[in-house]
C-alpha cells in the first residue's frame, strides 16, 4: 500500500471504524487510535489491515497491524497481538474503511483544478503544445516535452528527458526519467475494482499509483490503472506498443517487450526480459517469470515458470502447442 | 426502430419510394402516403419494411406494415394486408428508402454546429472542463460533470448526477441518471454499417441510439456505436472495463459487468447479470442468456442458454474446456 | 523505402559512412559518394542496402546497389558490382546508417511546429472544428472536414472529399480521395520498431509513410503505424472497424473489410478482397492472398492462399476447425 498521493485523514478511533461499519465495539478498547490501512505485509503497529483468503495464511501469521478486518473462519490464524474485526464481507468493509482513510481515492472525476500551463512554474520549463493543463501537486524535470491537449492532472511527478505526447490524460502517476508516452493514452485512473451489489456496484479505493521506471515507451491508446492496495509499476526500459491495457496493480519487470492490443489483468506479476506477442491475455492475479516468451494471441490462466516459452489458449509449451496444432 | 433524434422527412408516396428505386410502379397505388420506416414487428399500418431472410418468417407473418421490400421467394411470407415491393437486394434498397426518410442518418462527420460550453444554458448547471463543446438538440440533468475537451455533439440526453470524462465525443446518445463516461471513449457514430461494393462501399443509415441506463460505468477508451435499425442498449448498472468494442444494435442486460478489451458484434442481446472476462468476443446476431458467465480471452459464436458458463475458442462448457485443456 | 516526407541529409562519402559504424575502411574507395540508404530491390548505383538474412537471397543477387551493410555468411550472395560492408549486426548498422541519411525520422515527440487552422492558407478552404492544428509540409484537397481538437502534424497530403474526425493525430500520412477517418485515431507514428538492448532499447528510423488509398474508412481508435523501410499501405475502398492496431509496413490491398479490435503486425501483406472478423489477428511478415476470409478471434501465424476460409488459432480450413471443435 502506498500513499505518496493520497492523503490519510487518520488516525480514527477504534470506535469510529468500528461504528463506520456498524458493528458492535464492545470488545474493543474505543479509544485505540488507528493510524493507517494497509495489507498484512506492509502494516505496522496501530495499523488496520484485512484477510480474507486462506492464501495469504503464511501473510496473516505475520502480520503486525494491531486490527484485522477478517472472517468467523479465518481469524484463528491472527498472531495474539492483532484484533480481529469479524465481518461478514471482508473486502467491501475493507473498502469502506479504506474510504475513510483515503475518501480521494475513490472519485475519478475530471480534474476540474488544472491550469493551462502557460499560467504554471512549467511556462519557461517544459516544450509544451496548445492546450496543456496541468493539477496540482504535480513535477516536471528538466527537458521535457508534453504535447498538444493532453491533461497532466493532480498527483504526477515526471522525471527528466521525458515526452508525452497528445491527447494523453495521467494522473496519480510517478513517472521516472527518459520515459515516452505516446498519443491518447489515459494513465492513473482506478477503474475496474468494484465490488458487484445488484442495481448499484460499489467502488473500492484506490490509493496506489502507477510507477512508470527509466526509459520506458508506453505507446498509443494505452490504459494503464493505478493500483488499488499496492502500485502498478511498469519496470525500467520496458517498452509497450499501441492500445496496451494494463489493469491495476500489475507489475512488469524491466527489459520487457509487449506487442500491440495485449491485455493483462489485474495484479499479475509479470517477469524481467519478458516478450508478449501481440493480442495476447493474461488473467489476473498470475505470476510470469523472467525471460518468458509467450505468442502472440496467447491466453495466460496459469504462472508460467522462468525461461519458458508458451502459446496457446490455455497457453501450453511452444513446442507441444505447435506439435498438437500442425 | 426508434427515432427520436432523426427527423423523419416523410411521409413520401409510394410512387416516390418505387421511383426511388427506379422500379416499375403500376402495380401499386401511386398516391398512397407512406409515413415512416420500420422493422417488422414495430412497424404499423402505412409504413414500409423490410424482410430478407427466412430466419424473420414469423415475424413477417404478422407484421402491419402497409408495403415490404422483400425478394420474389419470400413475398408469399407476408399477410394480404402488406404489398411487397420485390427488388433483387433487399438490404441496399431498404438502406436507399431509409436515406430517403433519414438523410441525417448516413452522415457521420464531425459536428460543426457545437458551441463552447459557456456560450450555452449550461454553463451556470454543469461542472465542466475547459474546452467543452456542445451540440444542438441536446440536455443535461443537474449535478453532472464533463471534462475537458470532451464533445457532446448534437442528439444527447444526459440525465442527473453523470460524470463524463475528458476526450470524449458523444453524439445520437440517450445517458440515464448515475453513469459514468470515462476519458477518450467515442459513442454513438454509425460505424461499420455498409453493403460491400467494388471500388465504393454503400453506407447504410443508422437511426438508431445508444441508451445508457441508470448506475452504468463506460471505461477509457471505448467505442460504442449507434443501432441502425434498433437501439444499442446497456442496461442498468452494468459495468464496461477500458477499451471495450460494442457494435451497432447490441444490447447488454442489467448488472453485467465486462472486462478489458471485450468486443461484441454486432445485433447480439446479452442477458443481465453476464460476466464476460477481458478480451473475450462475441459474434454478430447471437443471444446470450441471463447469469452467463464467459472466460476472458473465449470467442463465442453459437447462442448460450441462460447460467452457462464457457470458455474457449469456440467457447464451451468450462469444465469440458479444462478437462480437454489441461 | 520511400522518401516523400523525410529529407535526405546525403550524399556521404564512404569514409564517412565506415567511420560512423566504427570499422576499418582500407578496403574501399573512401570518396566515392553513397547517395541514399534503400532496400535491395529499389536501390540503385551509389546507394547503399543491406541484407540481413537468406530469405533475401533472390533480392541480393540482382541488388543495383553499390554497398551493402551485410554480415560474412551473406556476403558471397552479392553481385560484384556491389562492395559487401561487413558488420556483427545488419539490422544495427542499418539502422545508424538510416538515421546518418535521415536523422528526422527517428524523432516521434508532438509537432511543436503546428499553427492553429485559421492562421493557415487552409482556413477558407476547410470545413473546420474547434481547436484544429496544421503542421508544416501540409496540403488538404478541395471539400474536406476536420473535426474539433485534430492534430494534422507535418508531413500530410489530405487528397479531396476527406472528412476527419475528432481528436485524431496524423503525420507521415498521404491520404488521397473521399476518405474517411474517425475520431481517436493516431496514423503515422514510427511506434515499435527498436532493437531490444539491456537498460536502454535502440530505436531505429522509420522513413516510410502511411498511404491511404482512395474511398477508404478508418473507424475511431485507429493505430496505423509508419513504414520502416518502406511503406504501410490501405487499398482502394478497403474498410477499417474500430479500435484497429496497423503495424508498420503492413500492406493491405483493396476492397477489404476488417472488423473490430483487429490487429496486424509488422510487414505482412494482406490481399485483396480479403474479410477479417473482430479481433482476429495477424503475425508479422506474412503473405494473405486475395479473396481471403479470416473468421473473427482467430490468429493467422501462416501465409494463406488465395480463396481460403479460416478459422482458429493457428488459423487453419474453417471446415476442418468447425468439424474438430463442434
Amino acid at each position: 500500500m502506498s500513499n505518496f498521493f493520497f492523503k490519510n485523514r487518520g488516525p480514527f478511533k477504534v470506535s469510529e471504524v468500528i461504528n463506520f461499519l456498524n458493528l458492535d465495539n464492545s470488545n474493543f478498547d474505543k479509544n485505540h487510535e488507528i493510524k493507517d490501512i494497509k495489507d498484512l505485509l506492509s502494516s505496522s503497529e496501530n495499523d488496520i489491515t484485512f484477510f480474507h483468503s486462506k492464501k495469504y495464511k503464511d501473510f496473516a501469521n505475520k502480520t503486525k497491524a494491531s486490527f484485522c478486518i477478517t472472517s468467523e473462519v479465518l481469524k484463528s490464524e491472527l498472531p495474539k497481538s492483532c484484533n480481529a474485526i469479524v465481518v461478514d464481507n471482508v473486502l467491501v468493509c475493507t473498502s469502506k474503511i479504506t474510504s475513510l482513510f483515503y475518501p480521494d481515492s475513490i472519485n475519478d472525476d475530471f480534474d476540474k483544478t488544472v491550469t493551462e500551463i502557460n499560467e504554471t512554474e512549467f511556462k519557461d520549463k517544459v516544450s509544451y503544445g496548445k492546450n496543456v493543463l496541468i493539477g496540482k501537486n504535480t513535477s516536471i524535470g528538466i527537458n521535457c516535452k508534453i504535447g498538444h491537449n493532453t491533461i497532466i492532472e493532480k498527483n504526477v511527478v515526471i522525471g527528466d528527458n521525458c515526452s508525452i505526447g497528445s491527447n494523453t490524460v495521467i494522473k496519480n502517476t510517478l513517472i521516472k526519467n527518459n520515459v515516452k508516452i505516446l498519443d491518447n493514452c489515459v494513465i492513473g485512473k482506478h477503474r475496474f475494482g468494484f465490488f458487484p451489489n445488484k442495481n448499484k456496484n460499489l467502488r473500492y479505493p484506490h490509493i496506489g499509483i502507477v510507477l512508470i521506471e527509466d526509459n520506458c515507451e508506453i505507446g498509443c491508446g494505452a490504459t494503464i490503472d493505478r493500483g488499488s492496495m499496492s502500485n502498478t509499476i511498469i519496470g525500467k526500459n520496458t517498452y509497450l506498443d499501441n492500445q496496451i491495457h494494463i489493469a491495476h496493480n500489475v507489475k512488469i519487470g524491466e527489459n520487457s517487450i509487449i506487442a500491440g492490443q495485449v491485455g493483462i489483468a489485474g495484479s499479475s506479476i509479470i517477469g524481467r526480459n519478458v516478450k508478449i506477442g501481440g493480442q495476447a491475455g493474461i488473467s489476473g492475479h498470475l505470476k510470469i517469470g523472467d525471460d518468458v516468451e509467450i505468442a502472440g494471441g496467447s491466453g495466460v490462466i496459469r504462472d508460467i515458470p522462468n525461461n519458458s516459452k508458451v502459446m496457446g489458449y490455455p497457453a501450453k509449451n511452444i513446442r507441444e502447442f505447435l506439435r498438437e496444432n500442425k
